[in-house]
C-alpha cells in the first residue's frame, strides 16, 4: 500500500473521528443568539449569560433577592467559579449593578473544582445586561491563569484593585491589591499556598480546602496586600504548581487561553 | 483508491471504534438477574432496585429506620433523583409501602446533578419488592422530559395527584398537582423558573439552587395548584430551558426516552 | 483489499487512536522526581505526595495546626480516599508523626466516590517525608480491594490493628481489627453492608450514606472487633458486592491492583 494510499485513508478516518471527537470538546462558542429575549450570549467553560429584565415576584420573594432588583443579570458555569467572579468584579466595577449572590456548585464536569451562579441586582435591565456583557467578555482574560492536564488544574487570580464581586464572595479588602491561589487536587494547593506566603510579604484574607468549600478537591488560598507583593506571591504559586501538576500528570499543564499576570 | 473500497476500510475502522466508544455508553440494560435474592432490577441511569427481606437488627437501628419496617426496598441511581422519586411516588401509590428516606448524592457521571438512594419500607418483603418493581418500571417515563447535552441538562416533572414521595423529598402538597423545573447550569434553572411561574397561576413550592441542594449546578422550582397550570408551567420551562440549553451547547438537547408532559 | 492490506490500515489508525486515548487513560506513575523540593513520589489514583518542612508561620494559624508541627506530610488524590487513609494508617505506626486533619472532596474524577487530603504532622521533616514515603509504598496494597466497573464500584479494607488514621477519619478503636465496606452506586452499599453484619458476629462503629458524607453516592459501614471475625463479613460483602455491580454494569469489575484481604 503506497503511502499516498495510507495518507487518504488516514485523513478520511481522522476526519470521520474527529466528528465524533468534537462532541466531547467543548462546542466553539461563538455568541450566536437564538432570538431569547433573556439570552445575552456564551462563553468559555460553558459559561451562559443570561438577563430577566422584570422577575416574577413571588419567584423573587423565594430567591431572597432585595426586591428593589427588578432586573437581574446571570453568569452560570460548568466550570470555573474564579475566573468567573474575576469577571463579574470588573462587570460591577464598570456598571450600575450590584452583586445579589454567588453560589458555587462542586461542578467542572468530572474536574476537581466548581462551577458557578453569579447573580447580579440592577434597577434597569440596560444595566443588567450590560454587567453580563462586560462578564463574558473577561472571561478570556480571566481564565488565562488556569491551568490545567489530566491530574488535575492550578488557578491564578490577581487584581491590583478588588471591587465588590471579589468582596462578596472571599472576604477580599475592598480597593486594595488581591490574589487568589487554587491547587488541585488539594495537596498541591496546600504547598503553593505556603509558597505563595513565603516569596512576598503580604496578608492573608483566608484559606480553604475541601471541607469549607462545597467539597472539591482544591486548597485555596486568598491574599491581600501592596500589588507588587501580591502579584509576586501569585506569580511565585503558580511557577511551582504547574510543575507539580505536570510532575503528578506527566503531561504538560498549559494555560486555557492566555496567561494575564 | 476506489470509492469502494475506502467504504471498506471506514466499515472496518469504524466497527473497531464502534468496539471502543461502547464501554463508555450505558449498558444496555435487560433486567438480567444474577441469582441474588436481593436483586429487584435494573433500569436507565445506571438504576439498581434491591431488597432486603429482614434488615439486620443492628444496622437498622444505625440507618436509624422505624423498627417496624423489617422490610426494605431500595432504589439506588448513580443518574437522575427526580425520574426516581416521581417513580418511587408511582410505588407509594401502587403499594403497601412507605418511603423510609431519600438521599442525594452529587452524581451523575461527570453531569450536572443528582444521583439518589431511596428506601421504601414494608412489613412484608412482597410489598417491599413490588415497589421496586413499579418503581423500576415508571423510569421509562419519568426520564421522558430529561433532555439534555454535553452543556447540561433541563428536567421536567409533573403529576396530576403527588404522593408522599414528591412530599418526602420536596415537600409536595398531597393529592394535588406537583411539577418540578430543573434547569443546569443552575444560571438556566432560574430563567425557566421565571418563565414557568409567568406563563400560568401557580404557587412556588419552594426553589432550590447549589448552596441549598448537594452543590449540583442545577436550579430548582417546584409547583403547586391546578393541574392545568402546573402542566403549563412546565411546558413554558421546557420550551424555554431547551433552546437555552441549546445556544449553549450548540446541538441539539434530546429527550433521554419520551416526553410525557 | 487484500486481508493484510487492512491489517496495516488498522494498525496505522489504532496507532493515531491510541494517542488520542492515551491522554485520558491514567499517565503511569513512575516516581519521577521533578527536582523540587516539596516532591516526595506519586501513586495510583491520581495520587501526590509532598512534604513542607517549615510550614509559613501565618499559614500555619489559618489552617488551624498545632504550632508544636513545623514540617508536615501531605498524601492527595483525585481517586480514593479509603486506600489512603489505610496506607496512612501504616504510616503513622511506622514512623514518628501524627495525623493532623483528614478532608474527604467530593472527586474519583466522574467516579461515585471521594478524594482526599491527608496531611501528617512531625516536628522534624525527616519523619513527615518518611510518613508520605510509607503511605506512597502501601497504596498498590490498599487499592486491592477496590474493584470497579463503569456502573460503579464496591471497596473493602481490613486491618488486623487500626491505628491513627482509622480512628481519626473513621473512629475505628485503636488496637482492634477494623474493617471497611464501601458501595457505590449507595444502593448497593446497603445491601453488602446488611450481608457482612448478617455473615459474622461484629460490633458496627458507624454506618454512612450520601447525607452524611461528602455527598458521594456510596453507603459505607464501619466495623470492628474479634479479627477472623471482621474478615469474615468484609468478604461477604466483598462476593455479594462484586456480583451486584457486575448486574448493574453489565460487565466485569475487576480489582484496581491485586486482592490483598
Amino acid at each position: 500500500m503506497d503511502d499516498n494510499l495510507m495518507e487518504k485513508v488516514m485523513e478520511e478516518v481522522m476526519k470521520k473521528m474527529g466528528d465524533t471527537k468534537e462532541v466531547k470538546k467543548e462546542a466553539p462558542k461563538s455568541s450566536y443568539n437564538p432570538g431569547i429575549t433573556e439570552f445575552v450570549g456564551t462563553a468559555i467553560g460553558d459559561t451562559i449569560g443570561l438577563v430577566i429584565a422584570n422577575v416574577d415576584h413571588n419567584l423573587h420573594g423565594f430567591m431572597k433577592i432585595d426586591p428593589k432588583y427588578k432586573s437581574i443579570g446571570i453568569i452560570g458555569a460548568r466550570t470555573g467559579a474564579g475566573p468567573h467572579i474575576m469577571a463579574a468584579d470588573e462587570a460591577v466595577k464598570a456598571t450600575n449593578t450590584e452583586i445579589i449572590s454567588i453560589e458555587l456548585p462542586r461542578d467542572t464536569k468530572g474536574g476537581a473544582g466548581h462551577g458557578c451562579l453569579i447573580l447580579f441586582g440592577a434597577e434597569d435591565v440596560s444595566d443588567a445586561r450590560r454587567a453580563v456583557e462586560v462578564s463574558l467578555k473577561e472571561l478570556d482574560r480571566t481564565f488565562g491563569d488556569v491551568y490545567g492536564n489530566n491530574a488535575g488544574h492550578i488557578e491564578l487570580q490577581y487584581t491590583a484593585r478588588a471591587s465588590y464581586a471579589c468582596n462578596k464572595a472571599w472576604g477580599a479588602p475592598v480597593g486594595k491589591a488581591f490574589g487568589l491561589i487554587v491547587g488541585a487536587p488539594a495537596a498541591i494547593g496546600v504547598v503553593i499556598a505556603d509558597a505563595a506566603v513565603k516569596s512576598a510579604n503580604v496578608d492573608i484574607v483566608t484559606y480553604a480546602s475541601p471541607s469549607t468549600t462545597s467539597y472539591t478537591n482544591e486548597a485555596i488560598l486568598f491574599i491581600s496586600g501592596d500589588s507588587g507583593a501580591v502579584r509576586q506571591a501569585v506569580v511565585a504559586a503558580r511557577d511551582l504548581g504547574i510543575r507539580l501538576l505536570e510532575a503528578l500528570g506527566q503531561e504538560p499543564a498549559p494555560s486555557s487561553t492566555t496567561p494575564y499576570i
